[in-house]
């Protein structure tokens, strides 16, 4: 029997012994290895928390004292202390939990979190309340040193200096973010470190926080006395721990980066996977390490996730002061390439649609309302089976009805580097491209030119149905006209190349000759494309129908299952079609 | 003839004595006061920042030298010595420019800037470029100690700090942002005015900045003479100016919040004018200080503007502990009543339209993902004549494709007043409310429980036509019912309430004796309200026709322009109507 057989709740954390907790860290490593490498997950984060966490358990009164994890990537060894341990061991039941810190599963996570930099101004959120109804108890924000470049991190801290009661933020400071870490804050923690806590000019000190600083955040000694010290204080404090990432897992001490996640099988695969000759990544990538040659002004720009688009690091070594990664900084990013833009400069943003979230007042103000001809490039749009916190489905309707951008939907290879090539090399327009996912398909682009905004291409001509296949459910469209071909209908299929406009022109054409437009979309119906084709044909006779997600948050739903319950199946398209037009006809 | 009379550019400034730039101080000053008295427009920031501004140019060689105004309403000063002083200072030359930033009037502007804390971020970009080019000159961020608790402005500083090159920011302390200031780093500079820049521990110094302290921000003769030290530096420096916010006209020394911005006149009547005895304003805050009475746990939140929405002096002081203004920082705003409403409080943030913008991740990860009871109250949405940094009409499709998030647009002070209640009491979602704009409506709410979502109203049965009329377009939705009847037609008349979702069985039942559905939107069409009744109604024979602003950035139209262009006229709504349906009947 383990240590961690016998926790069922922090109370049971509270009874062990130094040397039980000791080998509660080598257990909980143990879960943390064997549940990433059955169903993959992160792994440096949680490696590198686990006496921290521990230690946390062990001086305070979780639920009541409340922690909230930033990102909560890190949480792995919270959920084995808080009653989630098979979750862990057993991997029958590994599908019972997330791998985000989730209300619904304890009433030991406050929040469903996955976007960075958030937990210092929800946990003042939870102090406020709590000193509004006179309660005692400890608010703990727990964040990463990655996180911490985060402007809403930034934000917290300032508000949550002058709340004048308990608040104690922990800095996770395992010297990385999900790459390297940027900026001003990473040297300073590394001057903060090199003087054991002790460095001339203290960011904390200066916010008004008493800070201490606990060398060896492994240690699960120091923390615990650490931790004591901090325990119902009146006052903000730091505590800034010094810990390992991937502390006991060799490979990921070594190499943070690649560790900082791992797919399933990486223990036995010595974590490489066959990766496909050419993708949408290396394409990307390639492209822009040749543009550089040829023009010096180019300029590879992400927010601490190059990894997750490919650009690995000999790339970014390769572009050299041609690469920025301004960490954590999505908001900032935007700004950058605007300025970058406006002086001559060749932009180009990488990023996630998830966290292109983060920015929509840059995107606008910033970029769009200054005509500024910077390239966005939001990558793993579509729709997925992610978590919740990680959905990659609201880009439409949170880029295209921002005037001025342009934003592509290019449907395959060739396609999609002419876009990206006329983007680089345009001087009139905010460009944002939907990089296609999945396998690379190749295909026809018979434009160079895209400067003739909001024109559509007719593919292949037919009458009766016209199928407007928006980026990546181009495929789909042509799939769906050969279904039409059984229920004798010659389907014209439609490839729009812009989701930020309508082609009147085009549209209108189809009035003769189609009865029913359809809309394909991968992403929420709800304020994106397809709408607009239903607001353009709504005085005419012409019908539509959209297809795409609906406007919910789903949590880990297959794919092929959310492709069902939105009917993104040429069958089920085809069906609804016809019973369309059979009400039409009536 | 005054010596700013002689100024057409900076060029002319680096010829003047430090005697003649004093006078030239006092004629820029006057040209402040009489643009504002007769146009409106930023008061104190500019009058305090004069001296600066003629420091900048006679030290540095603009626009070659680049500097990026934050925000923008200190910009008056350098506009008048960049060859726009005649719009100060004759009337009829008065309109040509706006009271922001902007490239178009001149090349001594970069950015169209309008929003906060962006100007680190813009400039690190400029520099980057510069740098990339292996061009060489100054890059300059001036920015308010207001906007510097903006999370894109820590974002920008931890960026630039390692640029590795040229960059001067220059932080404009007058000690206020548009209300006091608020948090830790207006205690940090309150510290470091106190110690003439020698705080034991300095912020900027710990973010790797050389460090300037000029403890007279009105003297010119410190500013030049530190401005020259820091010209050309090879490294980021942070140039700290302490400035007297509305500096040489009394009643702004000496009460900076009201003097902030000001209306046409205010010389002449004191700065007081009649406001409405009730205003949606008013009905708000008596509203929260009643509810906070009942119960401790209502909490009032604003992010720097609570003069703009008539959350008076006299208010947060009721208030007390239970008022949080957060500063200028929208993100942590929404962040940190997500985490009171998820520990029991009940928080009711209100934020302007144009800037709920800045929180877009918040809205969707820290409230709706995790849904949190808190009220969210968007003040000055719609349609609007205003400056196009401050447009006020893409909150809608901002915040209604986000999921869980209840989107409630009232038509009066009844309904506006229940639909309140309801959303402090209940804890089932998110909710956000449209404060109705203008003169105050009374009328009819005969609902206090909004828990049924989506649940239209026909306020009028009518038929062939139906007229869905949102929020505060409710009234115009009842003026073109009136105007049909010249054709003949009973219009139906709709108050949908809510924005974030269609009713479906309303909505089908319309089929039966109706032709024609509009819809009008005080906001863009492109991602609203009035694309989804159109997506509805796609697969069947009802007509659609949405009303609403075309998605663009209008720059000081005029209102009566806007609804002219957007056909959002009784006559003219009705005149498309009636096409529409003799089409139909062709």
């Amino acid at each position: 029997m383990t240590i961690l057989d016998r926790i069922n709740s922090p109370e049971d954390v509270k009874k062990l012994t130094l040397s039980d907790m000791k080998s509660l860290a080598q257990d909980i490593r143990n879960g943390i290895l064997t549940r990433v490498n059955t169903v993959g997950g992160h792994l440096g984060p949680d490696l590198g928390i686990v006496e921290a966490t521990i230690a946390l358990h062990y001086v305070f009164n979780s639920p009541v004292d409340k922690i909230v994890f930033d990102v909560s990537h890190q949480v792995y060894p919270h959920k084995m202390l808080t009653g989630r341990k098979d979750a862990f061991l057993h991997p029958e039941a590994h599908p019972e939990i997330s791998g985000y810190s989730n209300p619904a599963e304890s009433a030991h996570d406050h929040f469903v979190v996955g976007h960075t930099s958030t937990s210092v101004s929800l946990a003042t959120g939870l102090a406020k309340a709590r000193d509004l109804k006179n309660e005692k108890y400890n608010v703990i924000a727990l964040i990463g040193d990655g996180s911490l470049t985060g402007g809403e991190a930034f934000e917290g801290l300032n508000n949550a200096a002058v709340l004048d009661s308990n608040f104690i933020v922990i800095v996770n400071d395992n010297d990385m973010s999900i790459a390297e870490n940027q900026g001003a804050i990473d040297k300073h923690l590394k001057e903060l470190r090199k003087t054991k806590g002790n460095a001339e000019n203290n960011l904390f000190k200066a916010m008004g926080y008493e800070y201490f600083f606990v060398e060896d955040g492994n240690d699960l000694e120091s923390l615990i006395d650490t931790f004591k010290k901090v325990k119902d204080v009146n006052h903000p404090v730091v505590v800034h721990i010094y810990t390992l990432k991937g502390k006991g897992y060799k490979p990921a001490e070594e190499d943070k980066e690649p560790y900082h996640w791992q797919l399933p099988g990486f223990l036995n695969e010595n974590g490489s996977f066959d990766a496909p000759a050419e993708t949408y990544d290396s394409i990307t990538t390639e492209y822009i390490l040749k543009k550089q040659q040829e023009n010096p002004a180019v300029i590879s720009i992400t927010a601490a996730t190059p990894g997750a688009m490919g650009y690995s690091r000999e790339y970014r070594k390769k572009l050299g002061k041609s690469y920025t990664d301004v960490g954590i900084a999505e908001a900032h990013a935007v700004a950058y390439a605007s300025g970058i833009a406006k002086n001559g400069g060749k932009p180009i943003f990488g990023v996630l649609s998830s966290f292109v979230q983060r920015t929509y007042d840059q995107l606008s103000q910033d970029l769009a309302l200054n005509n500024s001809p910077a390239t966005i490039l939001v990558y793993w749009a579509g729709i997925s089976g992610a978590d919740m916190t990680h959905l990659q489905t609201f880009d439409i309707p949170l880029i295209s009805n921002i005037p001025n951008i342009v934003y592509l939907a290019p449907t395959n290879k060739e396609e999609y580097l002419k876009m990206l090539d006329w983007s680089v090399e345009q001087n009139e327009h905010p460009v944002a491209i939907r990089v296609p996912a999945g396998n690379v398909v190749s295909g026809m682009a018979d434009d160079t030119d895209y400067s003739v905004l909001n024109k559509y291409k007719i593919t292949k001509k037919g009458e009766t149905v016209a199928i407007i296949g928006l980026g990546s459910f181009f495929g789909l469209a042509n799939e769906t006209a050969d279904e039409f071909k059984k229920h004798g209908i010659n389907a014209t299929v439609i490839n729009p190349r812009f989701i930020t406009g309508i082609d009147e022109e085009l549209l209108n054409g189809l009035k003769s000759g189609h009865k029913l437009v359809i809309t394909l979309e991968d992403g929420v119906l709800d304020g994106g494309f397809g709408e607009k084709i239903a607001r353009f044909y709504g005085d005419s006779d012409m019908k539509v129908l959209n297809f795409g997600a609906k406007k919910e948050f789903t949590d880990r739903v297959p794919l092929d299952e959310l492709y069902e319950r939105y009917r993104l199946k040429k069958e089920l398209i085809a069906q609804d079609a016809m019973n369309c037009l059979n009400l039409c006809r009536a």
